[in-house]
């Protein structure tokens, strides 16, 4: 048994719909997060300034000493995943991998859409790890830049006009091209599950990077024999770069349960 | 004559809005724009982290030898002006007095829109500065926050139904309550000016509060005998938190001139 807590970081409250997940799947783990919200987006920047981002979250994170960390947040995990890796000796899990080994099984005609910020799809991360696992698979990679401030303005809900046409419009040509499997590469996006789902339709199944993250943490505890106690409700904490009440107030919509007064802020450039 | 720079500073890359008003009417003064893209947007975060931020862009800034500042971004004019002003020597100015200096100049019938980020429409700074220059003003302000994304993807132009459809929503209830003023308190909105102007119609005078705090520094600097060499073209030089070259790239949307390799990058965690 490993009772130390499990790091997760995103760029800002995003990551929490992993976080979600992992309270799911892993009820009696304990959760340290962090959110970056005093520099939120991460999605539009350089791949250096992500990377130095990245580098401090790490730090402040390793501030507790933690079994493992989640990078939960989709533009570092495929800008900054292996340099991270290089850097620190505990284990380091991204939402790129576990998603594209989701939708490389989900998959039954190989065509496989994947949508995501722009530095997420110019990084064309979760092409090479799917192709990796299915070589002969056809990808459909979009970016939609739009899609971030609408679910950050709480406009999630299906008969929304502007998130309706946003999605389509964004979706159109992904769903012309007849996949049957969605990897939605940010981790704000399953809080439009409903309206992405009823655009795509049936047929075509949406994978869920926050949760195939949890489900990747849950086998490597399994298999390294690092769970923790499963007796017990694990302890959250929540620490963010900007405002703590305003980190507070946005979560219930990315967690499904409140937080209010278990948030601190942080200084992230001194780390 | 005094031939040192005026400094510009802004969020992200907005200010340029101000700065190509400043080219127009002042084309012989030298400046010095710094842009905080690695960490904008600021209208969506608390007063505390933007005063922070504020203060070290005008500590980089003040590594050169100014005549004085210009804030061009909406959300440091309204939550750190004071503060900045108290602990530089320098003249500052901001794009609240100037904007709303106009605004009560323009109206006929006392009734006056504004519309901003979040943070700018939070403060109340422009509907006190209006309402002390014409204290029966009817004020109608609104805050705005998914235009500057749409902005940024460069969605500006007439004809597009997304941005259509949300400049009308936010704009329906400011139109509706008659006003024949409207002050665009954020630099990005610009470049929303005919789609803005199309919709709120023709007996609306839309303030531009780049081109109003041009207008000021060009004041400022006649009545305290600070003009530069009018007989010569200006030298401007411009720095970003985030990559040179993704603003260089963005700059001409907002400057409607190339800046091709005339941008630099700083690190402005460490001012």
């Amino acid at each position: 048994m490993d009772v130390r807590p499990i790091g997760v970081f995103d760029s800002g409250i995003g990551g929490l719909t992993a976080v979600r997940q992992m309270i799911r799947l892993l009820p009696g783990e304990d959760i340290v997060y962090f959110g970056d919200t005093g520099r939120v987006p991460y999605g539009g920047r350089s791949a250096e300034t992500i990377v130095r981002y990245a580098r401090q979250d790490v730090a402040f994170l390793r501030s507790f000493d933690l079994k493992a960390i989640v990078i939960a947040c989709g533009t570092v995990s495929t800008t900054s995943l292996s340099v991270l890796r290089q850097e620190n000796a505990l284990p380091i899990l991204g939402v790129v991998g576990p998603a594209a080994k989701a939708a490389a099984a989900a998959t039954l005609n190989g065509r496989i859409g994947v949508v995501g910020t722009k530095a997420t799809i110019r990084s064309g991360a979760y092409e090479s790890a799917i192709r990796a696992l299915l070589p002969e698979a056809y990808l459909v990679p979009k970016a939609c830049p739009l899609l971030v401030p609408l679910v950050e303005e709480g406009r999630v809900y299906p008969g929304d006009p502007v998130t309706e046409r946003v999605a389509e419009e964004y979706l159109s040509s992904v769903r012309a091209e007849g996949v049957d499997t969605l990897v939605l590469g940010c981790t704000h996006y399953p809080l439009l599950h409903d309206v992405i789902a009823a655009y795509m339709g049936s047929g075509v199944t949406l994978i869920d990077t926050g949760e195939e993250a949890a489900r990747a943490v849950m086998a490597l505890l399994k298999e390294r024999d690092m769970l923790g106690d499963a007796q017990r409700s694990g302890d959250r904490r929540y620490y963010a770069s900007d405002s703590a009440e305003d980190f507070a107030a946005m979560a219930s919509l990315f967690l499904g349960s409140d937080i209010a007064g278990r948030a601190e802020h942080v200084a992230i450039e001194n780390y």
